[in-house]
């Protein structure tokens, strides 16, 4: 029996995709009545993958799934624990307390011959200076010994996650000694089709799944970099940008208002603090990942800038008492994910600068208590948003705003003036049209047009 | 008949694949000499791409081709003028001088009707500002009204360039009006199998040309700063990025001594000049991208560095009297192009740190004028730069030294101490050998190891 410690979104994931290989399943976690009660009603909430909520409900029923508290972990039910609980970003270092939780509650129960596989995005050496020391502290065994112990990182996008685990990509995997190594890949080569890739060691495992998420981040900032000297020479970076891929060795990637989510914000930190505590943190070979970061990070008070410039322009006046419509609360496209979202930065950015008016759309989330407590609205009705708007800008790539023309906006809107900051590339931009309504479109990497 | 103004690598291919679709060409350079030569002996100096000689030298046999002085041009003898010559960085700005005179060769018999296609990589506005101009002025035409002007950049890699042109990648074109984009369109659709990709202006294609190359600047940094981060927490780069990159979304690219060649180095530069030549060069968008440039120029420098630590570990007396042999002086692998290359300036730092015997081995290269001013030797006999050298520089990917193990070079050197720095991941690693050599290998990304 596999008991999987952290039943969030990947959490469910890899519970679905051992039940779907016939394992049995036992999942623990901090608030198991919340995940109870979304398996009774069948709801949405409780996962965004149709796949998953299908196997975690119908395994429920057949009872090959239970789920328990992890206060209420014990060591009959499993033999291998699969540790997937959250560590983040909190001030200046990363809170390892989820980490040390599970941990404890595994090292709890744990028994001769049992396998622990952590999945965490984790700075290296977490594995084995965190997490074996506890696991043997409380348990009084000795890793790579008496149990095996193995790292093995999530490499799965919420939306398609399932198919990324079970398709898509090999899994990684790295043990502290070679018997832990056989048997996770063991159990990993039965989910995974692409089978399974042995790192030599658990920190370069535990390496390569921040380098993904470095890569990604670090590229992400030249492309707003790019996009913003293409904006400044009066050019269109959208089109620069696929002009240039059309060759199969450029990857540039996507600018915007910036990047949210718990993965891209916090791997280049993990990474840098972790060289930090070995004594390299003045290394020239963290500068330009921690630049990328900063630029990033600075992303959503640039929008802000783009407001003002923009204003300027097309003569806005009473600004600040302005109605502004913000498109998208998640931080990324048709997902209910709002983690560290651009948008909350853009609506405390615009907060600070004296604007009162500010409504931020979203068709996946109902309430925000950052939000509020801001005094920011949220509605899911685009046309509320919009109406009367002076200021509009798109911060998600949510599906929906894929038919929405600076047309469309100038009549939903019906001011005299529209100021529209596309941050996303999702408006279809209309030429100027000959009615009494002035309206002016940029956004990022953009040139500003009339619209 | 289409005139190719710089019979360069690239105006070869370029005059290549007109050639091999039944187009009569016309090429002019400064130097038609050399290139008359390489035709008459059919040396392989013609042309690193057997097809490009091959077409190159039947259709000169033919009298469907014909090389000319760049001060022969005539009017007769073409009506669309492709402009490939050579732009470099020379000091702290774009080195135009061979633009220039081609420009003005070109405007001196300049027609009303004549096309003139521009192919160099140059900063952003340089057609229209500059090529335009002297256009414009030498043949008393109006660019736009009476002759046609486009851009086009070449983007072939050398060694694979006629098929890059011809096959694998749609040629981007440019036109300073619909007129001159329609025949650009016409004519490159005849040689590019994957057709052609129009840019809304000149000024796009010229970004979209540089943000290719930047693009592989920044990852390139990015690479070099990850593999150092790996080494000095006792991982080995190399690995991390294989199982990274084992996922489509992550693209990392390879660390190295450094960037050679005349695209990447200048291509950064060129942006950022045109960046501040319009007044905005403390833009934050410069930022990311000047220091991966700067990480890039450094990695010379360090290569020595990890000489000199090296060396203290294993403790080779009389340092700076010690034999250095580098492997390898071109920028790339297998090309016999030595532009920019970092062997110069790992060469340089080493002279100026007091190395006294450098010796650098290419098999490409028989001789070089910087390294002779310097003192530094050059061997095309990988033994004699091998034998008795104490410190071994693997700095270019060559396919010859794929075989090379850190056993031959033992064997090779017969020094009793010896250190070798693999900084291309070239140099197969055995494993400590019970001989009474001591051998101690490491590298860009990797951990000191014993050989």
């Amino acid at each position: 029996m596999i008991g999987i410690v952290g039943l969030g979104r990947i959490g469910l994931i890899l519970a679905s995709a051992f039940l779907n290989k016939n394992f049995r399943v036992v999942g623990y976690d901090i608030d198991p009545e919340r995940i109870l009660e979304n398996i009774y009603s069948g709801s949405v909430e409780l996962h965004p993958e149709e796949i998953v909520r299908e196997i975690i409900i119908s395994s429920y029923n057949k009872k090959r799934f239970s789920i328990r508290s992890i206060d209420e972990i014990s060591s009959e039910a499993s033999d291998i624990y699969n540790i997937i609980v959250p560590v983040n970003w909190v001030g200046d270092k990363p809170d390892f307390e989820s980490l040390k939780r599970a941990s404890e509650a595994v090292g709890d129960v744990l028994s001769r011959g049992d396998l622990v596989i952590v999945e965490s995005s984790v700075p290296p050496g977490t594995t084995r200076g965190l997490v074996a020391k506890i696991l043997e502290k409380r348990s009084g065994l000795v890793a790579g010994r008496d149990f095996g112990l193995a790292y093995s990182p999530e490499r799965v996008s919420i939306g398609r996650g399932f198919y990324d685990l079970t398709r898509n990509y090999p899994k990684i995997i790295a043990g502290i000694d070679n018997y832990s190594l056989e048997i996770v890949s063991l159990i990993y080569s039965e989910i995974s089709e692409k089978g399974v890739l042995r790192a030599s060691s658990l920190e370069v495992a535990e390496f390569e799944k921040l380098a993904e998420g470095i890569y990604r981040d670090v590229n992400i900032a030249l492309a707003n970099s790019l996009a913003e000297i293409a904006r400044r020479i009066g050019l269109d970076f959208w089109e620069i940008r696929e002009l240039a891929n059309s060759q199969p060795y450029s990857h540039i990637h996507t600018p915007g208002v910036g990047v949210g989510g718990v993965c891209l914000p916090y791997y280049p930190k993990f990474l840098l603090w972790y060289l930090s505590s070995v004594g390299e943190g003045k290394c020239w070979c963290g500068e330009l990942i921690a630049l990328a970061r900063e630029i990033n990070t600075d992303q959503p008070r640039r929008v802000v800038d783009l407001v003002l410039e923009g204003s300027k322009i097309i003569g806005i006046e009473d600004l600040y008492r302005s109605k502004v419509c913000v498109l998208g609360l998640s931080y990324r496209g048709d997902i209910p994910d709002t983690r560290e979202s651009p948008t909350y930065h853009i609506s405390r950015e615009l907060v600070s600068r004296g604007f009162s008016e500010i409504v931020i759309h979203d068709p996946f989330v109902a309430r925000d208590d950052f939000l509020e407590k801001i005094g920011v609205s949220l509605t899911s009705d685009l046309r509320e948003c919009l109406s009367n708007s002076k200021i509009i800008i798109s911060a998600t790539d949510h599906g929906v705003y894929k038919d929405l023309s600076t047309n469309h906006i100038k009549h939903l809107s019906g001011e005299k003036k529209i100021l529209i900051i596309d941050g996303r590339n999702i408006i279809k931009y209309s030429s100027e049209s000959d009615d009494s309504r002035k309206c002016l479109y940029g956004g990022i990497g953009k040139k500003w047009m009339w619209c």
